[in-house]
């Protein structure tokens, strides 16, 4: 494989070997492995490229990785990089970097592109202004198709994308989009009024990023205008910015699902502290939750001593309890989260996951009492059956309902964790089964 | 909100209302609707739609939808839909379709859109070449600027895309791509051979679709030419269709890691048994693997037995390593999915999260401590406090590990699904936790 390669090379310190291996790769592939390595050793490489290359391996870097390459390089080399940036990109490096480092980078910009960067920084983390690119080719809706090419050669070269071109009025308010594709192919002399979709959607600067990304997706759209709150074009976000910030709040929403806060960078560059910390919280949190379980069994300590045979099938309760509380949030989070599910479906939600319980409960139930029978007796295996299918549904529902209940408090649902789930249900879960017990073995 | 309005006049079969509702909204909006209808009821809906909007809304939707909806249709219309779908779109939805459906299309199309659909559908499932565009305008590396855009304006009409154009030579073999941005700016009289991008990657219809998506997202592309084994180019893969692809990978993946088997269409309009048979076969198994812990604790009846307080903590020990588990494995999953991670890292990530479960698990015991103290005793709260450290650490091993070794074996990561990792760690959890409290407590 090229990056074992890489790491042999690396380890035996052969520069040239080095030389030769990063220009046999593309940018992207370089950058990936940039972001394997440890701090020093990212840097050397880094420094091994030439201008060019290394501008378009830079602009693959996560904005940890990008910070820590830069704090390796010499002055003129870090404000060369810095210069070439594209604005939305070093906004994002600045959003999230230490203020002595934004103020090295941004005392390193001209003029012009630092009152860029300013402006985008001035909106929220997390809006669309913090991605889109502030350089686009805006068009008139008087002009002809040859008139709006000629406007595009002479402007386009700054601009991130030319393949979606903004039609504004005199007051630089967005009338619709014309694609670059319409204009190649239409008729020289045709006005682009005639090219014009006025139905496009837009967003404002302000907009949540996510909901703006998830937009294009759905929609088709390879680029998407930016107005701010009186419709004029401030910007426009590019389908690879899109990609990212899905790619970015699907991980952090896989991340939560797990009960972990999202870390910043690379899986195999982050330190073994930094996960631990990107963990530790929830398993705290989750583990005072479930003292609730140690109370609950502490009530029932009394049937527990009379029949210990009842403590053999605690584990395969909750966990069964406990699996099927996950599905069923996982579920729910994703469909929220791609927009299958609206918070008003809570009700519809919650029956039909209600009756999925009950289905897979009566399945499981018919398992459990064969094992059960087989292995302590007739009494507890129906105890254990017929607790699995009140909890399945239980299980089913609370995993279901709680995701679209938090996002309608305002919490982000993919806090509702397959873990935070299974914890709630641990504790009813027990009391179904002893209640449970109590009424089937006469306790 | 908009949509609980059109339930409304659905429900109150409203159709000029329906119609002005649907004249109101963008086609992604209509389409996202008509998924979380009934069956009936969205057809009603689509025929209500003129034909370019129909055709618009059509292309929106996923292919079990878009069957539906094409079932309910007559045969003048259901064969003016069928021939106008793109080739990519059309092999998708007859993958997914009954033969006798699939047949019904095939024989409702022209001869050329009958060919290249076959041709599509002659690449197996998940292969780049059932989600690629077979229509593209190829280049010669000889001809001008000019000549060049003047092909464009000729063929592009029925192209899929004409952002990024194939260079190929007499063979059609693929000798780079030139993006139309570059055309429009360049000076007319330049060869095209000056334009072109050489190093572009390029994939084979026959690779996998998820990762020729990946490959388009990590080097910021906008279409990938694809080609066959002897590098003709045989299509384009457009970054709508990558994106989709993406969305759907990381769909099921998720599904995968709460142990559900994925399904197909929306969540909304999916039925109560299609949902339970998703979940039911994962969770057979696991309550299978879950009588493991029901035999640990017959072993350990007789210590049960003697300190019933034990059995108190069972639920609090065995949910923590399951959460410490999950959290280690849904990294290591979402890692392998976005590349950070590869399965020769097994044991650098082994040793990674055995610190990172050591640290865990010492802090969790220290809570443990204090609240064992407090509930039942110094005794048990040591064996508790004692037994989440090794748990934690050997959970984030296990954990973190079986994605990898599932990659190596062939077998997808995401099988290693956060409850399949939670039962595993619960039999040795228990284990781990009696053994500790025979020495602990001199039993």
């Amino acid at each position: 494989m090229g990056a074992d390669a890489l790491r042999e090379l690396t380890e035996r310190n052969d520069v040239p070997g080095m030389q030769a291996w990063l220009a046999e790769h593309p940018p992207h592939v370089i950058a990936d492995e940039l972001a394997r390595q440890d701090a020093v050793t990212a840097v050397l490489l880094f420094r091994l490229l030439d201008k060019d290359r290394a501008l378009a391996v830079f602009e693959e870097l996560d904005p940890p990785d990008q910070q820590n390459v830069l704090s390796g390089l010499r002055d003129q080399a870090f404000r060369d990089v810095v210069e070439e940036m594209d604005p939305d990109d070093r906004a994002r490096l600045l959003g999230e970097a230490p203020a002595k480092f934004a103020q090295r980078v941004l005392a390193g910009l001209s003029a012009k592109e630092r009152a860029m960067t300013a402006a985008l920084l001035g909106y929220p983390q997390g809006a669309v202004g913090r991605y889109m690119s502030p350089e686009t080719v805006l068009l008139r809706r008087t002009a002809t198709v040859e008139q709006a090419l000629a406007r595009v050669r002479a402007r386009g070269a700054d601009a991130e994308t030319v393949y979606t071109l903004p039609v504004v009025d005199d007051q630089r308010r967005l009338a619709g989009v014309v694609a670059l594709r319409d204009l190649v192919l239409a008729d020289p002399d045709r006005p682009v009024s005639d090219l014009v979709d006025p139905e496009v959607p837009r967003v404002q600067a302000t907009d949540e990023a996510e909901a703006a990304a998830r937009l294009m997706q759905d929609a088709n759209l390879i680029d998407l205008p930016v107005v701010d709150s009186e419709d004029r074009v401030v910007g426009i976000l590019t389908i690879d910015d899109a990609i990212e910030i899905i790619s970015e709040a699907d991980t952090e929403d896989i991340a939560r699902q797990s009960a972990t806060t999202p870390w910043p960078g690379h899986y195999m560059s982050v330190s073994v502290a930094q996960l631990a910390r990107s963990r530790v919280v929830w398993l705290l949190l989750l583990i005072v939750a479930a003292t609730l379980t140690v109370n609950v069994l502490q009530v029932f300590e009394g049937e527990l001593h009379q029949v210990t045979a009842l403590a053999l099938f605690i584990p395969l309760l909750v966990g069964t309890g406990g699996n099927a509380g996950a599905q069923a949030a996982t579920a729910a989070v994703r469909a929220l989260a791609v927009g299958e599910v609206r918070t008003g479906d809570v009700l519809r939600v919650a029956w039909r996951e209600c009756r999925v319980g009950l289905l897979l409960g009566t399945m499981l139930a018919v398992v459990a009492l064969a094992i059960g029978s087989l292995l302590v007796g007739v009494d507890i295996a129906i105890t254990v059956a017929v607790s699995l299918v009140v909890i399945c549904a239980w299980a089913a529902m609370i995993g279901s309902t709680m995701p679209l209940l938090a996002r309608k408090l305002g919490i982000d649902p993919a806090v509702i964790s397959a873990p935070l789930v299974t914890t709630l249900v641990d504790a009813t879960g027990l009391i179904i089964y002893f209640l449970t017990a109590r009424v089937v073995l006469g306790l």
